[in-house]
């Protein structure tokens, strides 16, 4: 049995450091492509190199650190991917995304350390553009390992106006190598990825660790709702055609149809509204909301959107109002591989001692973009009260070593099935 | 029978002359005691001169312009004041309060050139200080009047930090006099004012004037909602405290409050809305919202106001969340005195033939200030569509004909019964 208490402290002094790097006194904000990220690279690739791995950097400024196969079997030259982001959002926790790259560091190290060997290639990728916050675009670096990223991307400028490509050639990458640099997945055995949960299940069931069953779809629409403004003293409730009432019943629709599909971890949000002219004494005239829908399956995510837009509908109709709902962000369901679900789940019994639950991730992560390429498996742990995005983001010392360990059974287990 | 052709023509004139005093090229904005303030009482300043009237600037620079009475009888010294604003709110329409103190000089002037005696003093008043643009505070020319401003207004700052106290002084006003402008009861017999609409009643009944029966009561709340912020994508609606479909419950039982009291005229109304943190991805944690409760009595506003404090309140503890509502603005309803009212509607009759509808006011006015002092009466003309504060706000020069022709017969019919 690995001793997890050691892997869990290692595992946080390697936060601790990577959390150091920051454009920000005070607080953690990493973005792609700047100084920060550039730094925190080279240390992640440091680390690598101490890990006994050859590193490179691709032209998505991916960190790159791979481990030969320990023994040419009937599969070598195949390649198992770990990996998660260093990028992170602004005023981040030190967990989110920083934690997978770390634990699969550790893991490779310590196997290597162990004298394991394995049918296949390892190798740790720690992406650089997963939080998508600098450029209007999420995932680049996945994709571009993916096969998926198009040239185009390269365009895309900053709030400053700065190109992707420009900022790569800052970087020291070499962004005419972009297109190249994809997997051909017939190279790749899987994808792995640890992540913190982001949510509260965890914590709540005071469970460490759970296999993800699947990245949830997403469709994000931007809402309007168009009425008639007025004096909020002298047009009676009678003849009104009130946006934001019509917006607040939308809402409460919103809502119940979420709930109705907890069955399939449907979730639907309303996290922005705006009300125009926007003064207590004026009765809005125009509502302008965000929905946010997210299920384990696509028909479930996509009946929701259309109940939604049906009784929005009927509610502008019913009340004199405009309704519109236009998709502005849509991304299909990825489903975790059964063999990789069958290995983490087998893992973390090994380590923990209990079957874990599966859970839906909510949230976005590369292994989205990685399923145009590979099989992909991700371990979720515990945040302290889910909260993430925020300094204050948690996770224990004692889960990050449990899922370090969990990590490396699973790379066994796999290695088993492969030998 | 007065030729209200030719009235309305007057009016509409001055309504003109008076909309070329702004601040802005090409939209009307004329606040308290600017530059623009001071050059439109300088007109209306010039008509009262015009008119007969003795002029004089107080100190809280309303122009005042006073008619003697016609012979002494057991009434003189007394005063039937006639007033309005000349201030306006920022991209304002040219007939909100301009129309009044303007209706009031053409109804004087007609009234002396047609040597009509009366038993009383006429004076008309031009406030600065209505809508309460510049300054936190509103009414502050009709309470100085009515003796209920008190002296601390003065240290009062705009958005550029300059004082109340300062600004009238540039303006040329004395305000070391402000609390000595107070009018005594005893020597007045009442205030009339004539106002647009402001709301659609008559013109969708097809009317051209109407009998204010009351300023609605009007109390301003700020609500709060306080729920758990979360990531839109990871938290499970059943374990969900979210702000915003809190709040979305709670807009909905406002409007149902204010629907079930449209027999005492009852509005409520939220104009303001705020969700935060405000992304499309997280759960609201925090929502914050106007409530504007009118009616026009003040016991159907207060217990409309407890029903939505007592329904919001259940609503927040069956979701788990917390909720707050502070009052931030109250008036109570201003009733409009019987014999003015009886004085209009005989005076409207006798310009339009027809027996005039009471209206509330939803909107306040000076009159709310005036009642302090004195009996109001207000009378109400057709605004198209209801719009108001807008560039779009139109009365035709027909309505306003008929309006000043409808205050003069008011003036000789309270003449008639002071005699």
């Amino acid at each position: 049995m690995t001793d997890t208490q050691q892997l869990g402290e290692r595992a946080q002094a390697m936060i601790d450091a990577l959390a150091t790097i920051s454009a920000d006194e005070g607080k953690l904000t990493r973005l792609y492509l700047s100084g920060e990220h550039k730094r925190a690279a080279n240390l992640v690739g440091e680390w690598m190199r101490r890990a006994g791995l050859a590193v490179r950097m691709d032209a998505a400024a991916t960190m790159h650190g791979l481990l030969p196969a320990g023994r040419d079997g009937p599969r070598s030259g195949k390649r198992l991917l770990i990996g998660s982001h260093i990028d992170t959002v602004v005023d981040a926790g030190k967990y989110d995304g920083n934690l997978g790259v770390i634990a699969g560091i550790i893991a490779v190290d310590e196997l290597r350390a162990r004298g394991v060997a394995l049918p296949f290639e390892l190798e740790v990728l720690a992406f650089g553009d997963e939080e998508g916050v600098r450029y209007p675009k999420t995932m680049i670096s996945s994709s571009t390992i993916a096969g998926t990223v198009e040239a185009n991307v390269l365009e895309l400028t900053d709030a400053q106006g700065m190109t992707m490509r420009a900022a790569l050639a800052e970087f020291g990458a070499d962004p005419s190598h972009l297109t190249a640099e994809a997997y051909d997945p017939a190279d790749v055995i899987g994808y792995l990825e640890v992540h913190i949960e982001q949510g509260p299940v965890l914590d709540q069931a005071g469970e460490a660790l759970a296999v993800v069953s699947a990245i949830a779809g997403q469709t994000r629409f931007r809402a309007s709702v168009r009425g008639e403004a007025g004096h909020a003293g002298t047009v009676p409730m009678a003849i009104r055609h009130d946006a934001l009432a019509g917006a607040a019943e939308m809402i409460s629709l919103i809502e119940a149809v979420g709930r109705r599909g907890a069955k399939a971890s449907l979730v639907a949000t309303v996290g922005e509204i705006r009300a125009r002219p926007g003064a207590s004494n004026v009765i809005p005239g125009l509502v302008e909301f965000s929905i946010d829908v997210r299920a384990a399956d696509d028909a479930t995510r996509n009946a929701a959107a259309a109940e939604i837009r049906q009784g929005a509908q009927q509610i502008a109709v019913r009340r004199g109002l405009v309704f519109g709902m236009e998709t502005v962000h849509e991304n299909g369901v990825a489903v975790a591989a059964p063999r990789l679900k069958r290995a983490i789940a087998g893992a973390i019994t090994d380590v923990t001692g209990k079957t874990p639950r599966e859970l839906m991730s909510g949230a976005g992560h590369d292994g989205q973009a990685m399923t145009k390429l590979t099989d992909i498996g991700m371990i979720f742990v515990r945040s302290r009260a889910g909260i993430s995005h925020s300094p204050l983001e948690f996770t224990s010392a004692a889960d990050m070593g449990l899922a370090v360990a969990a990590l490396m059974r699973t790379i066994e287990r796999i290695a088993g099935e492969n030998a």
